[in-house]
């Protein structure tokens, strides 16, 4: 282990080298598929764990604020419950329940080499929003008062490798946004940090592969948000071991293009500087305004004794839970979840320009987003009642061209789970769509055609892309 | 004229070489110094201007919400004065006034090329806030209420090449922004635009140079807050035509290194990628949880009929006045500013690292800026009734070191005005101090030592620089 970083050239040049390696190469994994299953396995027959809805005065240490109507823990941490107000000039104000969690948590994966092959060190994780309970989480995922450790549990397994300088080497850092439309400026820090000492294997715990990771990405309900959007984070150069045995198909040759640097090696529809001058002007373009607000001033949403609920019933709903659990910081404890209806959908439409492959990117508002406006999939569309060939206005732009889309051009289609410590059953189905040469160039002024070189450079900063364009990043990863 | 782009690296290299050679020549102007002065006397003489301190209840389409207490326009449009309240866990909450203007307006400067040399398109401009009326400002000054015309004035001249695409090469385009002591999450497009065709020079306009605008930074109270950050967004170059006649002063050779860009040339203390991650470090251990309020729940201030003030007088107020005017878009208006007293600091420490200047960055939360925290001065104190001297506690890090600068080293020292369109009489004095070999590298956490050339990378991105922080860079470029 050196105490000292490298020069970032030599961290970025060098770890982008080795991820590309660890995902090309199928060789000897250090868990093999047979050993990680008989581990998955086993780590879902030690779980005893029972979520179950309460009513909100089951909450233990939480309580509705009598001025506010605010849902708070009693300590003042964690996260609570508030309002939040929309208005668009011309229009009606229209406001909803919203999560403001202001702290910044740690999403962090810890790296190794091992014979040659960087290793991720991933966590068989319970959170009791996911549907199936158990799903493959980073090494760390820790809210500051996780880790301050507000609620006197266990302490964190490995997060003095992301929190006591030095202990690793840091190769990812960088503070993304998460979902615009439940949470009021939340964000996480998502990091990487290599380390060459001997690490512990708990018992949680395993070392997989790049290339073993992206390919579970395609499993329903398997890889967490918090994995999804660190892999993002993770720079990747162009490939050089897939696709050298002729003939490498069309759709894998524009993808392995696409993988370039901006404004090096293959060519983009847009410079980089062109990018940013486009999203600047987009954000200029947004005259709505969001405030938090107090819930009790949040109209067409009702408190019941087990929820807060939108009068349509349509939206979501606040709810409490009890969660029962041997493997967690704290043996039992109850908390507020928010429970989406129906499904979510994330897609990128993906077509070759001029041989490179290209994404189809949204510049779209999020009332939560610290920014407003974030880079978002091609067609993005939130968990509501119903699904979305019911549910979605007819004029949303490339609508048809998703729900439509023949069977054999979906590169991508997996069910993966939204952050299970705050939501409640939330899924979203990502695809990965290919359109050919008669699809149009030209976009609407909310669109811009990027490369996946282009989205990952932009990932070194916060405030481009959101959570399901990043979750959608690691998806194309997959497809390598 | 050109209606499409260059290529981002074209344009950004380019630029830079071109923006260069304008800093660095001193030959024919398009406008020679004698030239300016007499243009400048004269825009002061035909200018009949009065500001004058007026009661609230004399403000015209200006009101206070019965229910908030918040000063407001009668269209909904341009600004309001809110409340901020201030949350940091284990201390008594505070609260004061904030202007919130969420339009993003346009800051933007026209370029042209005379002779080889680029020139910028300067404003003569009358704010009402300035101590001196008149300074040197952008070409264009527009919130989005100036250029939809909310009020019914004059149209903003050459403001079509900046929302008209393709009517020029767009060299600088990014959000910044602005003082996040007094702003709730304001910020404004900082645009650079080249022309080619012939473009009109309106009395209140006149084509500089760099070179000359870099001078003009040194003068007190002359180049408006608006010019100085939009200029400071502006990307330099290593100068190549200074410094070449030897002996070369040790400082200016010191400076001239600190040119390079981030991780190539000079040596710089920390890496690009390690100054990303230290400031991730300083954003995660910020605390505090800022909120917009409603001014009546602001706490130790009061109204009365002539001001918003706080109650030991040592703040500032929000004060109305009636502005008389012949060449602003309006013949006359009243409208609120935000009156600080004192005077403000801000000072770059700056010293030789292994023969390259680096300049003593602080991360600093401030509570209106959007992300909390951003990279300032070394010493910023704000604008408060009486002396830095007598106000500022004893241990703020660096205030003996500023304070008590031999005159020697002061390389930089001027009072320049803040945005005199919303603030009235807000002055800050720049400086830049020589630090030796004796002043130790190591600092404290929130600190950094970085080159001109790391500030000037992270500029092409937003949430990094404040503007302080970016007039001081302004400043800098003065000292060539």
């Amino acid at each position: 282990m050196t105490a000292t970083k490298l020069a970032a050239s030599d961290i970025v040049e060098h770890a982008i080298d080795r991820f590309t390696l660890s995902a090309c190469t199928d060789a000897a994994p250090a868990t093999s598929l047979e050993e990680f299953q008989q581990w998955w396995d086993e780590r879902h027959r030690s779980t005893t764990f029972e979520v179950s809805e309460i009513p909100f005065d089951e909450l233990r240490d939480w309580h509705f604020d009598p001025d506010t109507g605010n849902l708070a823990h009693d300590s003042g941490r964690f996260f609570t419950v508030e309002g939040l107000n929309v208005h668009v000039p011309g229009t009606t104000d229209w406001s909803q329940p919203i999560i403001f969690q202001p702290e910044i948590g740690i999403l962090g994966i810890l790296v190794k080499e091992f014979d040659g092959v960087l290793h991720f060190l991933m966590q068989a994780k319970i959170e009791p929003g996911n549907v199936n309970l158990l799903q493959l989480s980073p090494t760390v995922q820790a809210t500051r008062s996780n880790y301050t450790r507000v609620h006197h549990g266990a302490s964190t397994r490995y997060l003095e490798y992301f929190v006591e300088p030095g202990r690793g080497r840091v190769l990812v850092d960088v503070l993304q946004s998460e979902q615009g439309a439940w949470f009021w400026h939340k964000r996480n820090r998502n990091m990487v940090v290599e380390v060459t000492e001997d690490v512990p294997e708990y018992d949680d715990f395993r070392w997989l592969t790049l290339r073993q990771l992206h390919k579970f990405m395609r499993t329903d309900n398997f890889m967490n948000m918090d994995a999804r959007t660190v892999l993002a984070c993770t720079p990747l150069a162009r490939p050089t071991g897939i696709g050298v045995v002729e003939p490498c198909p069309p759709f894998l040759d524009a993808l392995l293009r696409s993988y370039d640097a901006p404004d090096t090696g293959a060519p983009s529809r847009h410079t980089h500087f062109e990018i940013l001058s486009w999203f600047n002007e987009c954000k200029s373009r947004c005259d709505m305004t969001f405030r938090l607000v107090p819930f009790n001033s949040v109209v067409h949403w009702t408190r019941t004794g087990r929820e807060l609920v939108d009068d349509d019933r349509q939206r979501f709903r606040v709810i409490a839970v009890r969660v029962g659990s041997a493997n967690r910081e704290v043996g039992s404890w109850t908390q507020p979840l928010l429970a989406p209806r129906g499904e979510g959908l994330a897609a990128f439409l993906a077509r070759p320009i001029d041989g490179v492959l290209h994404l189809l990117v949204q510049a779209r508002p999020e009332p939560g987003l610290l920014d407003m406006v974030e880079m978002a999939p091609t067609l993005q569309f939130p968990l509501a009642d119903g699904t979305v060939a019911e549910r979605a206005p007819r004029d949303t732009p490339f609508l048809t061209d998703v729900l439509n889309a023949e069977p054999s051009r979906v590169h991508f289609d997996a069910l993966l789970s939204e952050e299970g410590g705050r939501f409640y059953h939330a899924q979203t189905r990502y695809q990965i769509i290919e359109v050919g040469d008669e699809f149009p160039v030209d976009v609407p002024p909310d669109f811009r055609w990027m490369t996946v070189g282009q989205l990952m450079h932009l990932l070194s900063h916060g405030h481009y892309l959101n959570v399901e364009a990043r979750s959608l990043l690691g998806c194309v990863h997959s497809l390598l």
